[in-house]
Formats: structure tokens, sequence, C-alpha cells
């Protein structure tokens, strides 16, 4: 980049020393309010103080790094955050999340060595518990600052049988204080984030200017049929469960084709009862995983695959469809992402206009203020894996387009 | 019937008694060499006697239930072997292979009053560990009477660790005497068993005359796909092991089909992994439990599923298919198959000349003496379950025509 640059050497430090917090028997978890959080953010708040920001915690515990203006008391200008998650998934990498966090310390680094103070404030957050991994819900810290932690998200209960607010507790932040960390003084919010996906690497492009954050419906479908003799009963007589919803499953894919290029459906995970190999499945239970960036077209296939399914009772088998989570898209700011394509467009920087497949912060965010998310690539498309892997360069070249964006914007 | 009419009350709570015997926590399971077990042939063997039968113990602990001729010492016929066996699965119910027992001593009884001694020896047996469900390889108790335990079949261990010899020996039977048990003096074997199949009470028969046990291959088989993200993973860059393995799954019954009528090929037990819901699936095993009573047909349809596994590689993943387990069908003897054709005839009694798709003892003597295997009709097709159940009269009935084979071969 021609204003600035970046060194990958100190960005792919910072990534493995920051990976190897919350390692245990070889497998990484870091969730929220757990000794493993706590040691993250002193680590990252020592980066911040390096770096010459102004590190501090809001009252549920989210680490801020700011960059204030040197006429900071008769600035009325909102500020302009940036950050991700300082959370990881169970036996996950060293990339999702920690990788925003630690590309925007060197970014406001970079910017406050070469150009000073901002003219508006500028912050860079590592934010609690996007994951899920401890409390289920999910984006507990960006929901805090953005919407506030209502009295029901505080008893939430996590799968040890604790409640958020016991655990905020716990590691010492006052749940009676938690909605002053919700902030009506923040502008706009820039995240970067690793793709998670293999579009990038395919496509041999480096920044991917994400325009939509994908919707999403998981369907529980149950497929009843009747216990049989594998060996006694005929083929005519059986009502298999297994071979009903497996005819649906195996159409998974062409139905999501015939919706859109950006529609995905997929069946991880399934439970076959009675689950001996020589009686016929009286009960399939799966859960399909519908996404889509446009709305309508999201329910479209929703209701495809429940039509299919319920169809499957031709056969003879009784068949129960329910949507247990349906969210639907977020388009990011249009305005901010034009933006980030002029500065790939201008440094010839090979990019992509791109939807994301999975969640993140900024979709939080960008209910409220201007949002933008930008992604690098990251090997074979892994993520929530200890083989997630980007490019010390590829990050830094993240740094530098998402510093030439704050230039644009703060300075 | 006009020679014989046996009592059903007499067969019913015998079998409703000999069913409690073993029962725990609600849940039947009476395995080989058990103090229930041993519970269940003492009460066996007080029936015997009460019947008039001498009642011994072979080496192995088969129990025998004997009519001896009145010109024993001069007689050199071989006996005629009737029985089934008295363990049961896990959870089982109180009709398969009991029921064989306790109408063969109901018949032997109903004889000996009628006629007196036979003319040639006839005995009814109690079988162990046909099912298996202690040590896996099965018919322990008619393999050891037909052609006797192998070193190799006293070293099998079961699921607890415990070799089938020690188990021998801590239930009072001597190993070493093992071989004993075999015998080179049965001419005969008859069986009775419930189907554990639907047929026969769908087509309101009342005797089905068994002219094949069915045999069985196993082909154990994995799709290697690639783990992806459910959401950040275009559909037309996956590699998705379940989608490929459903394929396969949905096809098996038209495949069947294709093979004949009496083919059946089931998929009864699945494991997908990683096993999360929004994780596009790398791995999928699953049994393909494959029957004919031909066995070239059996060999085409395990072929078949063979190849279409393999054709699943167009797809992209990877598979691998192995046959685990490969059984000839077994043949009975059809002179005593016409035989009792012509007793079912003659009283008519609505019948059917048809095939096992189950395994039973009978197919371990046939492969020594002329074999016959009847079957009664059983609710639903039910077996291997506690809702398992034939009603007494088709008991009665069975142990009526039973007793009318025996008369013309013995009396």
């Amino acid at each position: 980049m021609k204003n600035f640059k970046i060194n990958p050497n100190e960005i792919e430090k910072r990534v493995n020393k920051l990976g190897s917090v919350g390692v245990k028997d070889g497998k990484l978890w870091r969730p929220i309010y757990t000794p493993e959080d706590k040691q993250a953010k002193e680590l990252v708040s020592s980066w911040m103080i390096d770096e010459g920001l102004e590190a501090y915690e809001d009252t549920v515990g989210n680490l801020y790094g700011k960059l204030t203006p040197s006429n900071d008391k008769e600035c009325n200008n909102k500020a302009i955050l940036i950050g991700s998650h300082i959370d990881t998934v169970r036996d996950g990498g060293a990339y999702d999340g920690a990788a925003g966090i630690i590309v925007g310390i060197s970014a406001l680094s970079a910017l406050n060595k070469k150009y000073g103070k901002p003219k508006i404030p500028v912050e860079v957050v590592a934010l609690g518990e996007e994951e899920g991994s401890r409390f289920p819900s999910g984006y507990t810290g960006s929901r805090a600052i953005a919407v506030g932690l209502t009295d029901s998200d505080l008893e939430e209960v996590g799968e040890e049988g604790i409640a958020l607010k016991r655990a905020m507790a716990d590691a010492g932040y006052d749940p009676s204080s938690a909605q002053l960390s919700k902030r009506d003084d923040i502008g706009k919010y820039i995240e970067l984030h690793i793709e998670q996906g293999p579009v990038l690497e395919n496509t041999k492009t480096k920044i991917g200017l994400v325009e939509n954050i994908t919707g999403i419906a998981v369907l529980s479908i149950e497929v009843h049929g009747r216990e049989d003799h594998a060996g006694t009963t005929p083929m005519d007589m059986r009502l298999d469960a297994l071979v009903s919803a497996s005819k649906l499953i195996s159409q998974i894919p062409s139905l999501a084709a015939n919706i859109s290029t950006t529609a995905t459906a997929t069946v991880g995970t399934m439970t076959v009862e009675p689950g001996s190999s020589n009686v016929v499945p009286n009960w399939v239970k799966f859960l399909v995983d519908i996404r889509d960036v446009n709305s309508e077209r999201l329910d479209r296939l929703k209701n495809l695959i429940s039509d299919e399914a319920m169809a499957l009772e031709n056969d003879g088998c009784k068949v129960t469809v329910k949507c247990i989570i349906h969210e639907l898209p977020i388009a990011l700011d249009s305005g901010l992402t034009d933006m980030a394509e002029e500065v790939v467009k201008k440094e010839d920087i090979p990019y992509l206009r791109m939807n994301s497949g999975a969640g993140h912060d900024a979709q939080v965010f960008a209910e409220k203020v201007p949002t933008c998310l930008l992604f690098v690539p990251c090997k074979d498309g892994r993520s929530h894996t200890p083989k997630e892997y980007a490019s010390p360069e590829d990050l830094a070249l993240g740094a530098e387009v998402l510093a030439e964006l704050l230039h644009k914007l703060a300075w």
C-alpha cells in the first residue's frame, strides 16, 4: 500500500500468542467470564497500551482501546468503532475473531504513528461471547453495546447451569450496571474477519467486501416410520424412516440451487433409531440449516424444504417439521462498502463484493449504525478448527486497507 | 385337529412364567451361563418331568427332555430332536425361542398320553445362546450338538471381556468336556418358532412351512467428504458425505426390488461426523444388511449395492465398501417340509410355504441332518421387543401340527 506498510510478522506473533491463551489438552476454548478470557484481555490490553491507545473496559467486560482526538472536549462527532470478538468456539482456531482485534490495533497504531490523533474518536474493541459457546444466544458483547442487555438476557443459563449474570458477577462485573455498556455515541462500526469460507481463496482475491450477512432458518424434521426386522419384513411391507429421510436429504442441494446461488441448505446432524443394523429404522431426526442473504428467497427455500419433507408422508411415514430458528438477513452499509471498494480499487488489490454465510458482531451493530464488514482469505475456507489459518501477509494487507479506510473517515 | 387337542391356556401360562425369568427393571434378558439361564432351565426341566419326559443336560448345558422307546436297547434308530433356544436378546420378548421349547414339550406330552412310547427316540431340547447377545457368534448350543465347539469357539470373548469357556466353567460346566455334547445319533431336527415377521398375519395363515433360511451379507460403507462451514461454503464447492450417502440409501429399496421379492436390504445404523448442524458432514458410515434365500441373488444384490456405493465417488467423495459378514442361505429338508404340508392340508389349516429372513438354530442342524422349520404368526410381525406376542390359540395349533408330524415320524 502507498500510505501504510504494516508488519506481517508482528500480526502473526500476536495471533499465535493470543491463540495460546485458553488452550487445554491441545484444544483452544476461550468463552466469556473465564480465567482464560481475563488473561486474553490482559494481553490485548498490554498491546493496546504499547501502541499508544487508551485501554479500558466497559461494565460487561468489553475491552476498548481508544484514540481520542486532540480536540475531544469540543468534539461532538460520534466514534468509529472497529473490532471483533475475543472468544472462541470449543476446539477453535486462533484467527476467528482474534484477527479482527489484532489487525485493528495494528491499523490504529499505524495511523497514530503516521498522522497523529484523529479528528473524531476511533476505538478498537474486543467483544465477548460472539460464538455463544458458553451462553448460547451469542453476540453478548456487541448486544451490550449496540442495544443493551435486558434483564432476560442476563438470566440466560448456559450449559453449566449458570446464569449469565452470575458468571458476570463471578468475573468481577456488576450485572446491575450492565446497561451502562450501551452506547449511543458510536457513529460507525467496521469489522475485519477471516472469511471462514473458500470463496476468496478459490477466486484468488484478497479482500471481501461484504454486502449482506445471511439470514438463517433451521428446520427440525422428524420422520416416524415403523420398527421392523430387517430380515423378516419384505421390502413392500416397510415404513423405513431412514429411506424416506434420505430421499429428502439427497434432494437438498438441487432444492437450494433452484432458489439462488447464494442459498445454502445443510443437514449436519442426524439421529437414527433404534439404531441396530438388523432393524428397520422407525425414527429419524435431523436439522436442516437453511441460509440466504435475501429474506424472500430464504422463506421460499424454507417452505420448499418443508413441503418436500411433508411430501414424504406419501410413503406412509409421519413427518413433523418445526422451524426452530429464523433470523433475517442483514444488509451492511453500502456507503461504507463503496468507500472500502475505492480503497482496494485504487491500490489494485484483487477484491470481491460478496455475502457472509456466517453471523458476525457486525450484524448486531448494523441494526443501529452504518456498518462495514471486510473479509480476508483463510486457508481451505477452514474455520472453527485448530486448522484455521490466514497468512500474515493477507492479514497485514487487510490491516492496511482498514487503516486507509479509517484515514478517509477520521483523519 | 382330529387327533390332538392341546390346551392353549397351559401354553400361555408357561410362556408367561418363563418370560418372567430374567426380567430386570422391566426388561427381559436371559443370556447363557447366567443365574437367569440356570433358573429358566430348572423351570423348563420341571415341566419336562411333569410331562413324563426324562430331563437331562449335556456337557455345555443344553437341556433335553427325552421320550425313550420301550425297546430302546435294541433300537438303533437315530433320535428326532425338536427344540429351540432358551436365551433371549436384551430387552427381548417371551416368545422368541421359548415358544418352540414350550410347544415341543406340549406336543411330546400329548403324544405320550395318547400313544405311549415312540418307536424311535424323540427329544425336545432347550438350546443356549442362539441370539449371541452375550457371545456374539451365537448358536452356541446348536453348534455344540451339531458340529461340536472348537477350542477357538471356547476362546470367544463376549462384551464383558469374559471368554466362553470361563463363563461355562463359572456356571458349573467343564469346558474340556464340551466336545462330548456333539451328537451323531440325531436323525432329524424340527423347530417351531414365531415368524418374527408380518407375512403370516398379513396373509391370514396359521402355519409357515419354511423352505429356506436367508443368506446374509453385511456391507460396511464409509463416505469421506470434506468438512465445511454450512453458511460460508457455496453449494457447488462442497463434498457433502451425507448427501452422497443419502443418494444410495434412498435407492436401496428399488435396488432390492430389482433383484427379487425375497431380497431385502436395510440401513439400520448411521454415523454422521462431525455431527454439528452448521457443518457439512465429512464422514458418514453405515451398514447395509442384505439378505436373500438364493445365494446367487444375494451376491448380485451385494455387488449391485457395492457398485452403486462406489459410483458415489462421481460426486467427488471417497467411498470404501467392506463386506464384514457373508453367510450363505440354507435350504431346509423338502421331504420333511412336504410331510408337514400334508398334515396342514389334511386338517385344512391355512398355511404358506415361505422363507425365513432371520437366522435360527435350524440352520445349524440343517447342515448335518434333515431339518424342518415351522412358523406360527406373531402380532404385527414384532420380535426382539417386549411387545412380541403370539396368541395361545396359534401356538396350540402349532403344537398340534408338530405332534401330528412327529406321530407320522416316530410312532
